[in-house]
């Protein structure tokens, strides 16, 4: 009997459908915080929660019948060291890309056009009618060629910015990461969309961002252990350069870190990826992933193959 | 002998290359506030300045030669009235719409993602991470399918966003300004992006705003006089609905203006065409409209053609 375990009702309910391909299949619901549900012991395709309590390594070993984790969130890092072999992983490209890409468009047209300058205006009623910067011509890097890259690329493309997008594997269009100490001094803006691996952490230390040109605005929206905090902190205090975070080496941000007082950065709290409507998304992506497996059919957005 | 008056010594450096079509070409600067050029009498070729004093109906009264009135604004309306029969009037489409279109989706976005709630977390020193909401799937009426509505319409649709286009010709995927009544009440966002002319003045008014559903965002980034201040002021105040405005009625908006005080209003002071750069393309269209007019070509964004 092919088990399927799931996060919320609403993502069970959207599954019945897949009943016409295996009258067996069986479908449980567990949010990772109350009791496990009976059967657990025979789940071989599992859905964790993309908030909330994590999963972790022992409740994962509760399930030895495991064959594939369908993870919702872009990046896998947490549950790579907490499965065994055979066990393919699939992330969730596709879900966050779009939400994630926008909220660093936001944040880069927040900073170009001033926003919080006109706001502190607005409380003063004074007509401040002094021009802004704006995208057109500017140059953007963005390290990261996936979902986020290249969404958020294609949208700063229609305002004229001159884009040029860095990945780990250069290929058509795309430059490599040894290409970097190149890039950096003329890019005005840097944008972080890669995913946090041995080979990214620590990424953006004091020599990545001292290449970085006077006043430019480094945008972290993928994961916090990317930027090393200790040395960005040294240039936002210079007031050298300018971020905009989502993400931070600890989550929650403690209430008395530093990032919190310093100078020339704007934060949200990790909050890219889980723009309303996302999960309407990831149900749609849960359930075609469970039809490939009940089909036999290659799975997408498989990230490690088990072995 | 041809005789052009730009209003700064950068663009009149840009046409001296025009000197090879005719040798006599004869380039005056006047930025129309300090004392009138000699020769303005032989003006057949006028470019007002962008920002600074508006030329006068009295000033373009002294130049009695005048064929052709390249002005760098998208909006004509104010130059309809003082000009005589003969005088060509070209607009500056191209120079400030993606600049307008992107400060629109800066309002957009800065409202969608709470970028206010959270800097007033920050301020706090607190880790307020409720989701917010986003593009995707959200309906977008853009009124106006020129320069900015077409710019705008691109990038949103990058994010999954559902835009309509609605213009005053209907055409090919642009719905007409008689279906308004239809497509309001399921618009979560509207942006005005029109021109102001008598058809268009005042066309956001009570009834506009009362078929808006609960909740929606107005985005003003084209002329003042399209949008009723006092009807949204109304709907502001109940907090019914909320507005980004760019553009007001009377600019600069009066210190004692309730606008300033009312609640879910965000507003900039008309700067959404002015981001840096608008300069460069300026330029290049002064130059490509001169030449044109000294081969005795068509000239481009022709907006009235002197009869």
């Amino acid at each position: 009997v092919p088990t399927i375990c799931v996060p919320d009702a609403d993502t069970a309910a959207a599954l019945a459908d897949l009943k016409s391909i295996d009258p067996e299949l069986r479908i449980l619901v567990w949010d990772s915080v109350g009791p496990m549900p009976d059967g657990i012991d025979q789940v071989e395709f599992y859905v964790p929660p993309y908030v909330g309590r994590v999963t972790s390594a022992e409740d994962l070993g509760r399930m030895p019948a495991l064959k594939v984790l369908q993870v919702l969130t872009a990046g896998v890092e947490r549950w790579l060291p907490m499965v065994g072999e055979g066990v393919i992983i699939c992330n969730g490209r596709g879900i966050h890309g779009a939400g994630t890409a926008e909220l660093a468009l936001a944040g880069i047209l927040n900073h170009l056009r001033e926003l919080p300058r006109f706001a502190a205006a607005q409380q003063r009623a004074e007509w401040d009618s002094e021009f802004t910067a704006g995208l057109r011509g500017r140059r953007v890097l963005i390290l990261g060629a996936g979902d986020i890259g290249t969404h958020l690329a294609a949208a700063l493309e229609v305002f004229g910015a001159k884009v040029t997008l860095v990945a780990r594997r250069p290929r058509d269009g795309i430059r490599g990461m040894d290409e970097l100490s190149e890039l950096l001094p003329t890019s005005q803006i840097v944008t972080i969309a890669l995913p946090n691996t041995p080979e990214t952490s620590g990424l953006v230390d004091a020599k990545f961002l001292a290449a970085m040109p006077d006043g430019a605005l480094l945008v972290n929206v993928a994961r916090g252990p990317l930027v090393v905090t200790e040395a960005l902190l040294v240039e936002l205090s210079a007031q050298r350069l300018y971020a905009f975070l989502d993400v931070f080496e600890t989550e929650p941000l403690p209430s008395d870190h530093p990032l919190w007082r310093a100078p020339n950065v704007v934060m949200t709290p990790h909050i890219g990826g889980g723009s309303v409507g996302w999960e309407r998304v990831a149900t749609e992506l849960v359930v075609d992933q469970v039809r490939h497996f009940l089909r036999g059919e290659p799975l997408a957005n498989v990230v490690s193959d088990g072995y």
